[in-house]
């Protein structure tokens, strides 16, 4: 099966305007800006060898979507570069099953992309809008943290923080479970839910917003140095490890601040979003980031975040 | 030398909103459409393992590049995934001049992307603009070929289709030829000239365009099979191998057709964009593609375009 079959067969649902052609067109919508996101997935570093390919193609728009998110932006469209050892038409159907579920659910088009021959690499790139309302752009940024601000992380009560970096221990033999919680980690590393609806919601809410991919206090370390400030992190709302919840990693938790006055309307974007949020620290004019113990007594304790390129 | 330093060290030229953010900010300019092209380059199928990384990084934005051309769109932004081995710096040195040289000579500027550790892939998606003008768009597209125009390639005296195929062969040790035309076709091959002022000046008197990647014949079948026309190609204007000029690849010349009643507006444009174009053939009723010998008899030889996908 050659390169045009294969686009044929298994991605050709490009509605927009260029089909085929050497680009996709592209109408953004007037009065928008666009979000622009790009995330590269390979075997061995972001998934295993043996991962079920639907749930391969989920969690590569997942991940860009995550990002979509974090900027508050509106899904609108994608495209997909693949390089592929061989040509699996079984892999190949599991693998567009899951991506166009997770893309149809977000009304996201795939406009465009490349098959190759190659080590097996997925890349995707993601276009979301926001708003410019009166000359000002909606998106959120990681730049807008204010000293007094709370610090807020998204989850549920089984889908928190953490668990993405228990499940890859569980896999990787380093801790031990039974089937069933094996089985339920598993998807929940293997499956992120994309936070859209509440990054939505946060515009015009959040003074700043970054997804959570390399850690809790990783990004939010990124967060203090966009914005010029500091915060302190409490851990009582912690479930299971610390060290997993605030240096996990492959969360795709959104992570973000905004002002006690919005304690309320956060309350109720939560609810409409159905998407739990966690105050779990605040931001402060003394810069460096406090981890505080159930007493709020400062733990001396480093966590190092996860750098997709240098870990193990 | 983890993903941020990486980053930060080579690829850290993104002045536009949201740098550093979860997604590049991008504004589109009013009244255009968005032209969006991806491509992903492998090892061993679209470079050599030991080709020049200036040289890498050069071939790898002009690919998408030429895609835009082909689409008469005005280059803006790109981002770039990279996958890599190992972080070695001089070839991340190398790679983001050679990347970084082509993109100011055409304004188009970095404004996100990804860096992780795996085999040599490098994505880049690039986005270029067209006008709309009366609701219409400029985009050329492959679907507008009239039956009676003429068909054009690009390319100039000493830089034309079938070279890249050549260098290829020669490097691959298939054919012979001494230091210094190796060295003149390896340039050929691995810095192609995105066609992009001949493009962009083609709006509104080309009926049709592409860029060929795939070989002449194969990619003047895309654009015969979008207009559901025919052609027939001549062979007088050939310089070299009729197979390598008809059915080569990787050229990233401008193959487009147009109305006789253009041909003065075309010379014009080609003077001004210093780009020669050669008329090859027409657009007939006839469906089908006949090429056809200097004495005008149609050659019963059959031409294999090239695949990413499935050649060697």
């Amino acid at each position: 099966m050659g390169e045009f079959d294969l686009i044929a067969r298994f991605f050709n649902r490009r509605p927009e305007q260029g089909i085929g052609d050497d680009c996709a067109v592209f109408t953004p919508t007037a009065g928008t800006q666009l979000c622009i996101s790009s995330d590269m997935l390979v075997e061995g570093r972001h998934f295993f060898a043996d991962v079920n390919p639907e749930a391969l193609g989920h969690k590569a728009l997942a991940v860009n979507l995550s990002d979509l998110a974090a900027c508050g932006a509106t899904p609108r469209a994608f495209t997909l570069a693949l390089a592929l050892p061989e040509v699996n038409e079984a892999w190949l159907e599991g693998f567009s099953r899951g991506l166009f579920a997770l893309a149809d659910l977000h009304g996201c088009t795939l406009i465009g992309g490349d098959t190759t021959k190659g080590p097996l690499n997925i890349c995707i790139t993601v276009f979301g809008e926001v708003p410019v309302i009166g000359g000002k752009s909606k998106a959120l940024l990681r730049s807008g943290a204010q000293v007094g601000d709370d610090i807020y992380v998204s989850g549920t009560e089984v889908d928190h923080v953490g668990q993405a970096r228990l499940a890859l221990e569980l896999m990787r033999g380093n801790v031990k479970a039974d089937a069933a919680a094996l089985d339920s980690m598993r998807h929940r590393l293997e499956r992120p839910t994309p936070r859209i609806n509440l990054g939505v919601a946060l515009r015009g809410i959040a003074t700043s917003c970054i997804d959570i991919s390399d850690g809790l206090l990783g990004d939010l370390g990124h967060i203090l140095k966009a914005s010029n400030v500091g915060a302190s992190v409490q851990t009582d709302w912690i479930k299971g490890s610390m060290e997993f919840a605030l240096a996990g990693g492959d969360d795709y938790e959104l992570l973000f601040t905004a002002p006690p006055s919005q304690r309320n309307a956060l309350q109720a974007i939560s609810s409409k979003a159905s998407t739990r949020v966690t105050c779990v620290g605040q931001v402060s004019r003394e810069l460096g980031l406090r981890v505080l113990d159930e007493a709020g007594l400062p733990i001396g304790k480093s966590f190092s975040s996860f750098d997709h390129f240098s870990s193990p």
